[in-house]
């Protein structure tokens, strides 16, 4: 991975927001600028140096990964480590994220720098989304791990589904599909797979359980691989015996939802555009309350990342950012239908990455 | 579950701190009072009423699970619902979890407050071990399903370290484990599974990989189950062929060590005192630099939990508390060998129940 390359970037934004120096403490956050994927560590990074700070159980592993970076061993927790590193600095504005830092920790950093009379001069900034809008543009090599993570996901999907059996549980299902992508390389999954067979369709995140699956019954799998820390998310609704015509009518709206805002995306559309076109498709043929969730999300190191793929979001679509879309009918009582793919905008329009078919309704 | 007792129980906590309300946030707490298992919501409680607020995808769900609460459906995020929930109310203080909410939700929670000109009364007050520490002390229940999880991560082990072949990879290890987990009803690790061949092991968290074992190497494998919600955590470290001597050697000194802090431990102790049983076997034998973490910690809806049981930590153990025991010494271009079993604290004593064997040295 190209850390330096994605240090300069950090940097040159670090410079437009009149930042000396960021705290970076999200795992993905931390993973993306330095490679280094323990489960604990925090990086400061200033325009001259780069520090990963971790403890005894990773300070091998960070050197390994992390070669561009000074490994510094933190004993105790705390961040009374960043008074060494920044010592020789003063009158500094240091990010941190806000949206990662807990108020428990923000006040522990507070209180270490006010009490050291040497760090009157550093300020405290509070960044939101700016570190993750870094994030949200792939580039190619980060693309390709994602395309594998949703071949994987294809892959596992077809197997399992094509061998349904009546009377197979939600949670066998899941399970084989678990076994399925982690035979094919997946480090893990990205989220709980959902199985939501028959009425347990209508709960939009349902967690497979005991329920059987019988003929007649359809079924919304929701599903994901992690592949080199990248997540992959499918969902497709698949019906068991003959459908009816309910299933058929309200599967038809789901998919020109579906796709109307996968062919209408552009780059420079926000996200709260896209969503609206595909809400419209569905509030049109009379089930706008029963879409109660936003169209998408980003996806890349996180499963949920930016950009904001929902009715609020002023999110600006860029070329090389990776989102899924993937409206739902929700009806109670009767069921759910959700479709979803992910894509990726490249030459200013969506490019669909996932493979899975779809049900064809003639 | 017994929520009314849990709910009568923070209640009293409540009154103590002089709280009127309190917003759970963490998933581990908002399961724990209101068995909503969920990945999103939150929870308000006061003294006369208790709300889950939740999104669409969880509403269904909620209502069965968390039949003693009110469920408010959520539409957009923020966190202006509660303006609703608490109107009736002036000058309170509320409560918030202070090591989960993040500084962005806390601004978002102020400026909400602070819009609003009927909410000049709310004060904010900042909360960090409080709920944790409730949670800390289990129930029979809890012990039970903790049992049972703890059962699952014992047999897999067993049939699994028993079947290792010179040549497979750590990460093959560590899939066998984790389907020898899932087929015994675990519903997902309770963690990455750590398997660690060869040098390998003096990296205390390292990752299972594609080294392979051979025979000659010592493996440290540290794995759990989750079962409902609960978590287990054990390690051993194994060795393939015949052991040498100095792998005897550190094997004793761990386990002396482990043996110590398990045979010491009292109601009353603080975890740092415990924490020093072990690390002073562990100095006394030359090796205390080698021994780079705490000596355990609190298991239960979270795999690190409440109490603290490393050098500094002042928590109080109670009867009731479950916490790992996991000495370690690590070597860098050695190994490391780390042995590590669950506890809990019953009549003033601690009660193994791991069960996995150990080497036995003669």
């Amino acid at each position: 991975m190209n850390i330096s390359y994605r240090l300069n970037k950090l940097r040159l934004k670090m410079s437009d927001m009149n930042l000396d120096a960021i705290l970076i403490s999200s795992p993905e956050n931390r993973r993306y600028f330095s490679s280094f994927t323990g489960s604990f560590g925090n990086l400061l990074i200033t325009h001259q140096d780069q520090f990963l700070v971790t403890d005894s159980r990773y300070v091998e592993q960070a050197e390994m990964q992390s070669s561009e970076f000074s490994i510094i061993r933190l004993s105790g927790g705390g961040f009374s480590w960043i008074l060494d590193l920044l010592k020789k600095n003063s009158n500094i504005n240091m990010g941190f994220e806000g949206n990662d830092l807990t108020v428990e920790q923000y006040s522990n950093l507070e209180s270490i720098l006010g009490d050291s009379a040497s760090f009157s001069g550093v300020k405290l900034v509070k960044t939101t989304s700016f570190l993750d809008l870094i994030r949200a543009v792939k580039d190619s090599q980060e693309i390709k791990i994602l395309k594998k993570a949703i071949e994987i996901t294809d892959d596992s999907f077809e197997e399992v589904s094509n061998s349904i059996e009546p009377g197979i549980s939600e949670k066998e299902i899941a399970w084989e599909l678990e076994k399925a992508m982690r035979v094919r390389g997946a480090e893990s999954l990205a989220f709980d797979t959902i199985v939501a067979a028959g009425k347990n369709g209508s709960m939009a995140h349902h967690r497979a359980g005991d329920s059987a699956v019988f003929d007649l019954d359809f079924v919304v799998i929701d599903m994901g691989a992690k592949f080199q820390g990248y997540c992959a998310d499918l969902t497709r609704t698949i019906f068991l015996g003959e459908r009816n015509q309910k299933f058929n009518e309200i599967y038809q709206i789901v998919l020109l939802a579906q796709k109307q805002a996968t062919h209408a995306v552009r780059s420079g559309m926000t996200g709260g555009e896209v969503d609206n076109i595909a809400r419209e498709v569905i509030s049109d043929a009379g089930f706008g309350e029963n879409f109660g969730h936003g169209l998408g999300h980003g996806v890349g190191l996180a499963v949920h990342e930016y950009p904001r793929v929902g009715p609020k979001s002023k999110d600006i679509l860029e070329n090389g950012m990776v989102f899924t879309i993937e409206p739902g009918i929700y009806i109670p009582e009767w069921g759910g239908i959700r479709i979803e793919d992910v894509v990726v905008l490249d030459s200013d329009k969506a490019v669909v990455l996932s493979r899975s078919e779809k049900i064809k309704i003639s």
